[in-house]
């Protein structure tokens, strides 16, 4: 894979910025009641995240000819659903962490009941934000359609799912086939609907909507695979996280089951087969092209 | 208030009838997999609940002259997005219920982790229930409305919001405009909501809905008065949670603060307002009358 010219750097810092803009405006303030639940929301959406998935929105929607305008309450939304699943998966009946990217997580500052009520909240603000984004899409039927897609992706028979999987098969000896299920639903299947609602909202083609799906599919596992490797890598500085968290709670991950080198060019073959189908689309693509790298060859 | 010759009973069995059946097709069976969420998801759904909320569409687009089967979608929706809160609110975290309905809480039988993601499973089904609403209404912009005004009725501004300063005031000294507050969001709100968006659905005028939605909101808070009044004097058999909880848990309630008799009066009062808002729309309004007359003079 040769190294693209395109500005990676720049252009996630300059979509960051726009997302973190339009997050603190659909967002209720820290001081509008009941202000808890609100404080408690805005202190998880605004911890310092890579925005990777409203940034997969826009790239979606640039890659068929769409603004960053165009899409941002949807792109929005999928950094809500990330940040209650965060919420909710961090609290102690489920994978009981303390910390998340260097900080204290919601419940151990606001309490369970708080984070069990922020993550709601979050996740009801989400489908709020895709029904306005009928207004600025002038087409109501693709934002219908977008909490549609996104609601399988989030629901049980995605990310839900994929963390029931994952309680359940902890301590347990997993095969291949159930690791790539639970990767597959838990955090592929929001990934690739963030790349293809972009491409609906943006009005694509069937054509451009399907090569972007396909993209986004690849890109998700790829993403689930180097989060394995870099949990068995990874230190405290660097991940935010107490490195091989994983491994102390005997979950199964890809490089304990493949081992490190295969793991890393399963990662490679997949963002290949993205980068592969997305050639049709030509330079509009340029965006994801170089957040498929950025996802394979991220530290953190 | 005059007794109606609508036969209520016959109403409410029929409709809860289309609706149970309509859940049943718009869930995953206990089958599919993960099958321990759909399990649990299912276990607090057919709990044997009074499906008011469903029914409240329903009757709200009956009179604007819609169908049932215009709303259904939605109407289970409604019923979704309430089991996922009753069951969220039982947590140890939360409430600490053991049981509801006379059964066992979803967490004492599934288990904390997959009752928090069994709630968050339904609340994510149900947005995508509404969206799918838009085929049946021929008007995506209509069901996009109803996703909005459902999100803001169920989020940290109404229902989550409700909750949030209902467990933030146990064991403390609440004032009448607190308990007001309380009511008005948790419980309320989502009533209101549920008659409304099936007059939206529906296809109602401006000023259909607006009447609706005055019925609704004197309607929801006349709900919750009367299930302080039930609390405060049912027992066990009748109300399948232990009487008295809110006390026990020095919640505050409305007879507590007002007196049983004023607390009577005032859910009276209330019900006379909202069948006063809907003399305009004549006999259609005959089935929410007649849930009015059964909010206020049921016994369970």
């Amino acid at each position: 894979m040769s190294v693209s010219a395109f500005d990676l750097d720049g252009y996630l810092a300059s979509r960051r910025q726009l997302v973190d803009e339009a997050l603190d405006r659909s967002m209720p303030g820290e001081d509008v009641p009941p202000a808890t639940v609100h404080r408690a929301m805005r202190y998880s959406v605004f911890a310092g995240g890579k925005r990777l998935r409203p940034i997969l929105v826009i790239a979606g929607a640039e890659a068929v000819g769409a603004s960053a305008d165009t899409v941002m309450p949807t792109a929005c939304a999928l950094e809500m659903i990330h940040t209650y699943s965060l919420i909710h998966d961090d609290l102690p009946a489920m994978d009981d962490d303390d910390y998340r990217r260097g900080r204290l997580t919601n419940h151990k500052v606001f309490g369970d009941a708080v984070a069990i009520l922020a993550g709601d909240g979050l996740l009801t603000l989400a489908f709020r934000a895709i029904a306005d984004n009928a207004s600025r899409v002038g087409n109501a039927a693709l934002a219908c359609a977008a909490v549609a897609e996104i609601a399988d992706a989030a629901g049980t028979l995605g990310m839900v799912g994929g963390q029931v999987v994952d309680i359940e098969s902890e301590g347990k000896t997993v095969s291949a086939e159930t690791l790539d299920d639970i990767h597959r639903h838990k955090t592929a299947a929001l990934l690739r609907a963030s790349l293809r609602v972009g491409a609906i909202l943006g009005g694509g083609t069937t054509a451009a909507v399907d090569a972007i799906t396909t993209a986004g599919d690849r890109l998700g596992l790829a993403f689930q695979i180097v989060d394995d490797i870099l949990d068995v890598e990874g230190n405290l500085a660097e991940l935010g996280k107490t490195a091989g968290s994983d491994e102390r709670k005997k979950k199964a991950t890809y490089p304990a089951l493949h081992g490190i080198e295969a793991s890393r060019a399963k990662a490679r073959a997949l963002i290949t087969d993205a980068i592969g189908a997305l050639v049709p689309l030509g330079p509009a693509a340029e965006p994801i092209r170089a957040l498929c790298h950025f996802v394979v060859n991220r530290r953190s």
